[in-house]
C-alpha cells in the first residue's frame, strides 16, 4: 500500500481534523493515489449517526472534503518533491441514497478539470457495492498567509 | 432563549452526530428559530484544526448542514404540532474566507426557496463580524423508509 496523501504534508500542516496525521482526535482519512485516482476506505464510528441505521451528512461531507483536497494535491505533484498543501475553495455534496452506518465505505476520487490553479475534483462514496454520495470540491494551493502558525 | 428546533425533534431521530440531543459525543448544534430566520452560536474544539489558526471545512459543512435542516424544518412546522424532520439531499458550502479557531461563530439561515417538498435554505457563519463562510442546503421530509430503527 502507497504511503497516504496526507502523511506527505508538512508537519506544519499535518493538523487537520480530517485529516491530520498529528491531531490525535480527528478522522485520521488517507488518500491513497494511484496516478490516475485517489482511494480510500473509511469506517464511520457508532456516533457518526444521521437517524439510527445511517451515516451523518456532516461526516460524509467531511470525506469528500479531506479525500478530495488529498487527491488535487497528489495531482499535481512532482516525484521527489514535498506534496503541496491544497485547501478547499468550496464544496458541493449529493446524498443519492442513505449510507447505512456499520460497513466500510469506499472512496474513489479523480480530477474534473483544472482551471488555472484551482483543481475539481470529483469525489463518490460507496458502501454495500453502490454509490452514495457524488461530491465535489473546488481545491487551491494554501495561500501563504494561512501559514503562519 | 427559544427551545432549539432540535429538541423539538421525535426522541427516535435526536441521535445525529451534528445536532442531536441524545448523541453524548455529538456537536450539539441548536438552532433557534424566530419566525423569519434560524440562529446559532457554535464555539468549535480545539481539536476541529484545518491548518493552525482556522477551522477545519468539514466541520463548517457540518454546521451548515444541520442548522440548514432545523431551520428548514421549523420553517414548515405547525404550532402545536411535533417539529417534522428533514434531511439533507444536497450541501454546498462556498468557503468565502479562512474562519478563525477559537472566537464563536454566528450562524443564520433562511429560506431562499421552497419547491414543492424541497425546502432551500442558505446558510451564512460569521466570525469577527464577518461572513467566512456561505452554503446551502436543500432539505427535503425524511423517508418512511429511513424511520426504521
Amino acid at each position: 500500500m502507497s504511503t497516504p496523501v496526507q502523511h506527505c504534508y508538512g508537519n506544519d500542516f499535518s493538523h487537520c481534523y480530517g485529516c491530520g496525521k498529528n491531531n490525535p482526535a480527528g478522522l485520521h482519512i488517507e488518500t491513497h493515489w494511484n496516478g490516475q485516482e485517489g482511494q480510500a476506505v473509511f469506517t464511520p464510528r457508532p456516533e457518526h449517526i444521521a437517524v439510527p441505521g445511517f451515516v451523518y451528512g456532516g461526516l460524509l461531507a467531511s470525506l469528500v472534503d479531506c479525500h478530495g483536497v488529498g487527491t488535487a494535491a497528489a495531482s499535481v505533484s512532482v516525484p521527489g518533491q514535498s506534496v503541496p498543501r491544497y485547501v478547499t475553495a468550496s464544496l458541493h455534496v449529493d446524498f443519492l441514497r442513505p449510507t447505512p452506518l456499520g460497513p466500510e465505505l469506499t472512496l474513489r476520487a479523480w480530477v474534473k478539470e483544472q482551471r488555472g490553479r484551482k483543481v475539481v475534483i470529483t469525489v463518490e462514496i460507496s458502501a454495500l457495492g453502490s454509490v452514495r454520495v457524488r461530491g465535489e470540491v473546488v481545491a487551491v494551493p494554501m495561500p501563504e498567509t494561512m501559514g503562519v502558525e
